[in-house]
């Protein structure tokens, strides 16, 4: 026996004891809880109690439960947190009402729906993707998700509306923690809907923006300013940024899109906004950045592995590494700060 | 627009700016981090590990990990508690030393092998099952899980044996809170491998007690107890619940059996049991019991779903719903009493 296995046979042995199997199991099952609610969402419960509380039985007759099901599906919601009940009539919660109602602009429920729809049966095939390193979404029989998904209007534009309840967060913190008043142009790189550059200019009065994504986001965008009456200091601009330039501004934002490619292409995006911004301009990279340490972002740690499931070559990364990236092709001035939730970004000037 | 609409519109629009949907979206992509945990029991992880720790790339060779994919993995798992990390080395925590090596018998990983192969997957039609009040496992295309486990030595030995790894928290509390010194003899009804009658037998040197199960789960209970040298004061008896009259004893216990059946079987059961008793005889029921109002027992809640997903009527239920059952058929002296984890006790007195 070599010293750490004595050591680790001994802590095993002294542990149990102490030791309970109670975090073990609630973390293996906890895909009950975390389907129960991603089944609340495609089925409106909170949607349908936007009004307000709803007895359980008329709750159940609306949305179509069975009897059998209906009390434990909504006292668990209850007990998880995602429902009140009072006198037998169930509510939201303040959370509830404002996230999954999808009558709200702050709907966040799409990403959920995605999820349940897709994630949830694709990360079945986690163990397949560990060994193998390849994707287990459509690609995998040969689809292609985000092609379909720009084809079909409808889609796409639940898809954008999703992505702006997400971000909406970490696109305030922006706003409120970046010395915008340095500045007075920006490009939001694969803006979807435009959620942040709403957000700045509405924040910001002297700042005006373009939004660069593919040309079917081009109308949804339109329509979102618009109803902000920002058309006159935000612009869409049709484009892909593997292929085409970046637009040209004092700052240019890359918004949850690195994760999605490998090191290259993200080195090669990096590369293309320094290509763009002024001596002095910035770049802000944001999304759900992995401590340093890598120890104890478990969100953005699994993040990586849902790109794993879902992208040929796409992973998470820790500041240092986006730091590197912009340090080699001669950003200065690297830091690193908090968003909101999971979410971080990464600054640099060049 | 009615009080009560007035009154939910109100709390959102007020709570909107303290609001944040963290909460929502951890729990609904709460399943990343479960289905991590279950990849790695079935991958071997925590056994791989159990004679010390290893680095990332050596354990990552010896499970077949694919090099894009074993860094994000080890570390979620060391994110989410389930491994240590020192100089790049990989170990087990105290708990999944404890109770995710597969060598030591305290091994629980077999609930989550299960968890994984089978509840993952028919988990993704929760929604078909709260619309139809139908079960959504292999009874779905007519196959029938528990019969084909009957049949097959090798995976009932490691069934059973999953069951006992599972409910030992649950065994030792009852060996420690029931006052067995006022009793002889114990039936544990549906003993699998005889978990409980094993310790039980092992506390108190005085009891000798009988397993009840299918006549399969026969020599996995000799095998169990002779392991312990008890085969002197323990037995086997084979026989149905429902077709057999329960054996005689000063106890009866009925753990993580009501749960599986439909409100009058579960009644059949008690009444079975009431009939098997002599006069001060007691009844002893444990189950991951619902707290009587239904607000806090997330698990017990989520297990009752679990029977929707597994079962033609079964569920769980509150203590208080156990001590009308037990009330109606003739016990007395009734009360609920904490276990461990998610399990607490009801016990009767006739």
């Amino acid at each position: 026996m070599t010293a750490s296995q004595e050591t680790a046979s001994t802590s095993a042995a002294g542990a149990s004891a102490a030791a309970t199997p109670e975090g073990i199991l609630q973390l293996g099952l906890g895909f009950w809880g975390s389907k129960t609610l991603l089944s609340a969402v495609e089925l409106g419960v909170f949607s349908e109690l936007a009004d307000g509380p709803l007895h359980g039985e008329e709750l159940a007759a609306r949305i179509g439960l069975h009897p059998r099901a209906w009390p434990d599906f909504l006292d668990a919601l209850l007990a998880l947190g995602m429902l009140t009940r009072e006198d037998g009539a169930y509510g939201n919660t303040p959370e509830t009402a404002v996230f999954l109602d999808r009558a709200k602009p702050s709907y966040i429920g799409g990403m959920l729906e995605m999820a349940n729809a897709r994630l949830y049966p694709f990360w079945g095939s986690l163990t397949e993707a560990l060994r193998s390193g390849s994707p287990q979404n459509e690609a995998k029989h040969g689809g292609d998700f985000f092609r379909e998904l720009y084809r079909d209007g409808d889609r796409l534009k639940q898809f954008l509306h999703a992505m702006t309840g997400l971000s909406m967060g970490a696109h305030k913190a922006i706003a409120a923690k970046f010395p915008w008043e340095r500045y007075d142009t920006f490009v939001d790189v694969g803006c979807a809907e435009g959620g942040l550059p709403v957000e700045l200019a509405l924040t910001h009065k002297h700042l005006t923006g373009v939004g660069f994504d593919l040309a079917p986001s081009g109308r949804h965008f339109d329509e979102y300013v618009r109803a902000f009456g920002l058309e006159q200091r935000l612009h869409f601009q049709p484009g892909d940024f593997f292929v085409d330039p970046l637009p040209h501004a004092d700052v240019i934002v890359l918004g949850h899109i690195l994760h999605d490619w490998n090191l290259s292409e993200k080195q090669t995006l990096v590369a293309k906004a320094h290509e763009a911004l002024p001596d002095g301009g910035a770049l802000i990279v944001f999304d759900a950045i992995i401590d340093n340490e890598r120890r104890r972002n478990a969100f953005g740690l699994l993040m990586s592995l849902n790109m794993l499931i879902e992208t040929p070559g796409g992973s998470d990364y820790t500041g240092a590494d986006c730091q590197d990236w912009m340090r080699a092709i001669g950003f200065r001035d690297t830091y690193v700060e908090h968003l909101a939730g999971p979410d971080s970004m990464v600054a640099a000037i060049k």
